[in-house]
Formats: structure tokens, sequence, C-alpha cells
């Protein structure tokens, strides 16, 4: 089969390699129909992971099942179905209590499983734990609800985690960090919470602050740092918001969280936090809850599906380019430079 | 009137200084029948806080109101009164949602108020947002109740605020970081939550380890370091505990905190932070929220009164020494050395 390889920094292209198989009994290989490149991919990219050259990558897709294991009793060969960006086993106290991302026999596509979502199949270990069928019956949905099923693999549930984190409540002001395609999910999951005012901490790009708008965007911000703040303040009459979601991971991205959020408050973060230094004294006075973290996607995915289904919220456009598997390469310089919100790989052309 | 004065590093004492005076109509005046050194004060006293020479100092005061302005409604001459470490309208926003700490009209004793808790009369402004009458009809409690009603003025609700941050609920386990008279009331209030398991991280004097059983503590860790961390695991089956409760405000403290936290679960930290960074990349993986800061102490006065009059607790126990005002050099040399878990002054004699 055809899959991307990481070769170096700057260097992610297709290669053939062998086609994974069913190893254990749990486990089951799925054709991938779709796969996303994800912000967190560029650090891979970037030279600035841990991946050595070779490494495949990718961690969300959506696709159909081949083939599955021995003792596999959830799913069959030709189930369509959507994969967390986590796989994990379903049974032990983490998985039922809500939290997979901390499941001790779970791990990562192309990490602790050697396959990752770019490529045309997975091997997706403890299946009946991980996959969930994106209908009840296992068939295949309209091929136009594939990108919004996508985001269920990752970005709506990563910013449904930022809003929960934020404790988003009906009628309250939400300030959103970050206009990629996890803040613009963020904005998805705010208005899907029935928050009031969603306010968009955006970086100056026309065509992602008219995106954000589509998706529920009350009011929308593009300048940054102190006259970012005051126009928050202008339009939260001076307290802040008592939501703020962080979706960008940088010193400087949860530097402005913190100053937009109202006394009491909640910063929910998802942001891939790479040398983030929170320094206490800056929140105690006005006793700022800091919370969040990588999302329990698994957990989230059931919760979130019937909104994608019944067509509640499109996130779907999120992937404003689709490229065929063979021109990864093009997607990670588009995702790079920002040309691209986040593109969506086909592997079946 | 006779009060505490800081003259410069390591040298508070007591000076002869004039009687405050009811300066606006929403002012009360008290006559301060005991009051409390804290840890925070030890900034001040080792002089790396922002106090200058001649400042007055004490945030913990119970007493009996004297005089009162022309606005004063709740309050008359000779109600018996708990105050809270910071003073507040009690009107605002802020207020009426329970977070006082925030309210924009409030201010802190011996700062933005000159006369402070240590010494014989204090001027109380916004009197009816601020003060508590021990007992409905403002009449006198039971002498042997004063060192818990004492407590309500700062750590008994420090450390409720530290377990409302943590997120403890009833059957849960209960890290509590910190031996101070805060990590000794954050188990009277973990206790009071009905949490199942109590365990203390104390800094190896046995009168404190002693104090914490008495208060409700299960299991009391004596170690420190990676040896303390290992104990906490062993008793908690290998995961940590759900809440843990940071009553030191140290980086050390804080990172031991971190390290017994379960994935999913929460700090409460209500140590007042001297130069904590938090690495956010520490706490991603595992989805631990940190929350706490400013303890809105006049919000929780009146909901622990009741436990405290009613003798279902007796956090008075932290007051480990009795001074008269006069002596209050010798209970900072006492509490800095930590040879008292906490002074109670008493400004009669």
């Amino acid at each position: 089969m055809r899959a991307a390889v990481y070769h170096g920094p700057g260097d992610i292209g297709v290669e053939e390699v062998d086609d994974p198989q069913v190893e254990e009994p749990t486990d089951a290989v799925v054709r991938v129909v779709a796969a996303g490149v994800c912000g967190s991919d560029l650090w891979t990219y970037r030279g600035q992971g841990s991946a050595q050259p070779g490494a495949r990558i990718g961690h969300e897709f959506v696709g159909e099942v081949v083939e599955v294991g021995a003792q596999v009793v959830s799913l069959r060969p030709g189930d369509w179905v959507v994969a967390p960006f986590r796989y994990s086993c379903g049974r032990c106290g983490y998985c039922t209590s809500g939290l997979p991302s901390s499941c001790p026999h779970g791990g990562f596509w192309s990490r602790e499983v050697v396959t990752g979502g770019q490529g045309e199949l997975v091997r997706v270990p403890l299946a009946d734990g991980t996959l969930v069928t994106a209908l009840p019956d296992g068939s295949a949905p309209d091929p136009q609800l594939v990108p919004s099923l996508l985001t269920l693999t990752d970005v709506l549930c990563t910013g449904h985690h930022a809003a929960l984190c934020g404790r988003v409540v009906p009628g309250s002001s939400v300030v959103v960090v970050g206009d990629g395609a996890v803040g613009l999910c963020a904005v998805v999951a705010a208005r899907l919470h029935g928050v009031e005012q969603v306010i968009m901490l955006a970086g100056g790009h026309p065509a992602r602050a008219e995106m954000a708008a589509q998706l529920g965007a009350d009011v929308i911000v593009t300048a940054r740092g102190a006259d970012a703040v005051a126009q928050v303040m202008d339009v939260t009459a001076g307290a802040g918001a008592s939501s703020v979601l962080e979706c960008v991971g940088t010193s400087e991205s949860f530097s402005t969280a913190l100053d937009v959020v109202a006394p009491g408050g909640a910063v929910g973060w998802v942001g891939l936090p790479h040398q983030v230094e929170l320094d206490l004294a800056r929140v105690f006075a006005r006793n700022i809850t800091v919370a969040g973290g990588v999302a329990p996607v698994r957990a989230y995915i059931p919760q979130l599906l019937p909104a994608v289904v019944g067509r509640t919220i499109n996130p779907g456009v999120v992937f404003t380019d689709v490229l065929p598997l063979g021109e990864v390469a093009r997607a990670y310089e588009l995702l790079d430079a920002r040309q691209t919100v986040k593109p969506m790989l086909d592997p079946t052309c």
C-alpha cells in the first residue's frame, strides 16, 4: 500500500510499504477513506518532534473495516468507522470514566502502532474499544458528511474539550484564542453549549475570520497583544470572559488567554504546549482555573456524532483543501505556510 | 491604642498609635478580641513583601463592634463579629456571585486600610458587606469557640477553598500538601466534604502529624520528594489522588502536588505563590486541572460558621500558642522558626 513517510525536516512523501495485517485477535484493519493533516503534525514536519526518518505519520482518519481479529465482537468487515486520534481499550477505569486519553493499554498511531492515518490502510489495535461506526448499522454515510465526520477524529472533539475545560455555560461570554482548525471547532462547540457571545481572537486572515463568523463567532478581533485585550474588555463590559478557550499552545497565546479571562473564570487549553510556563502569581488574585490537555476523543465521538450526522453543525468546512494522498508533501507545505486551514487527504486517488 | 508595626526585616513590635475612627458612614470600628499571625505575614516579617517600615500588619481578627457609621444597617455596637481577611461591599456582581475576593470596592487590612488586625482596634470599611456576626443575635460566643471562630477569618476558609478548587467529592482520595495551619484546615475541610481518604504530606514535625491525624488525616507521609510520591502511589493503588490540595506555595510543593495527582484530577492551590512556574507540558497528557487563588473568605464564613458554632469541627486547635499583643515580636519569632503551628494574639492583655 501507499503511506506518508517522514524523511526528515520539511520532507514528508508517499512510499510503497507493506500492507498492515491483523496481528492480535483484538485488531482490525481499516481502509482509509479520508485522512486529515493536523497542526500537531507540523512539529514532526519541522523536525521539532521525536519522529525519526522513516516514521509513518497521521492520526486523523475515517474509513471502512476490511478485516477483524477473532476476538472483535462489535465490528465486521464493511463497517464505516471513525477513529479517535488515540486507540484505547474501552474497558479500564479511565475508559469507562470518560478519560480514554489515559488508558494504559492505549497508544498513538505512528508511535505505539507503526501505521499512521495518512495511508491507505491502518492497523487498529483494541478495535472494539477504539472504533465508532458513523451510523448505527455500520453503513456508509452520505459522502458530503465525510469532512465533518473526519473532524470527530481530533479537532472537533478537541474544541469540545476546550469548551468543557473552560466551563462554558449557556448565556456566558467565551473567548476563543486561535483561528486554526481547533479554534474554529471550539467556536462550533461553544455554540453547541448555548453560550451567549463568542469572541474569536483571529490572526488577521480574512478567510478564517469569515469562516469563524459562519461557524458562529459574534465578534472577530484581529488585533494582537494589548489591543486585542482592550477590544475584548470593550465587548465584555470591562469584565473579560468567564471562559477562554486556548487553542494555540504558545507562550504568547496563553498569556493573551490569561489577560482576557474574568476573575473566577477558566482557561480551557488544548494547544499542545511548547515551552509554555504559567506564572501562578499572575492568576492568584483572580482565581483563574486552568484546565485542559489531550482531549479524550474516544469518549466525545458518541456525544458529538448525532450533531454531525443530523447536520446541526458543519465543522467539516475547516477542510479547505482536499488533495490526493500522493500530494501529501504539498498538503504539508500549504499547512506550514498557513495557506490552508486544514488539508484533507484522499488515499483512494 | 496599641498596634503591631513593621519596623524592618525581622522587627515587628508594638507601638502606641492613634485610635481609628469612623471616617465613612459605611465604616465600623471593631475592638479586637483575638488576632492571628498568618504564614503570609512572614513575607512581610522577612522583608520580602511590599510593606514599608511603619506599616501596620495583620489580617485575621474577631472582636466586638464599638462604633458604626450612619449608613451601617446590619450591625450595632456590641455585636461580636468575624472579619474576613479582605473587606468587600457585599453588593457588586463579584460579591453576590461568591467571589468577594475580586470586589472592586474592597481591599486588604494594613494596605488599603491603614489599620491592621494585630492591634486593639480596627477600622472596617463597608462594614455591612464585610463583617459577619458569630451568632445570629450578635451576642458573644462561648470563649472556648474563639480560636475556631478566628480560623474563619482566613485559614479554615482557605483550606475550604483548596478543597473546592481541588474538586473533592465524597468517597474520593485527597492529598494535602503542607502541614501549616492552612494544610491542617484543608484536612478539616476535606473531612467536611465527606472524602474517603485524606493523605497528608507533612514536613516531619511529630506534633503537626499528630494534629493532622486528630483533625482527620488517615495517612501521614513524612518523606519528601520521590519517596513521598512513592508512598502516595502505594496507598492509592498506583493511581494518585483525584484531588490534591496545595497549601504551601513553593515550586517544590507544587511539583510534588503535580506528581501525586491522578490523570483527570485537580490541584486546588491556595499557597501564595512565590516564583512558582507551572510547565504546562507536565500536565498536558494527564489532563490535570489547576485551580485556586485568594480564597473568597467572606462568601465562605456563613457556610462554615454553623460547623464551628455547632462544634462539628474544631479547627481552632491550630492555634498552638496564645500570646499577649505586647509579645507580638515573640509570636513572629516562633512562627518563623516553625516552633508554633500558628500564634494567636490577645490584645486585651
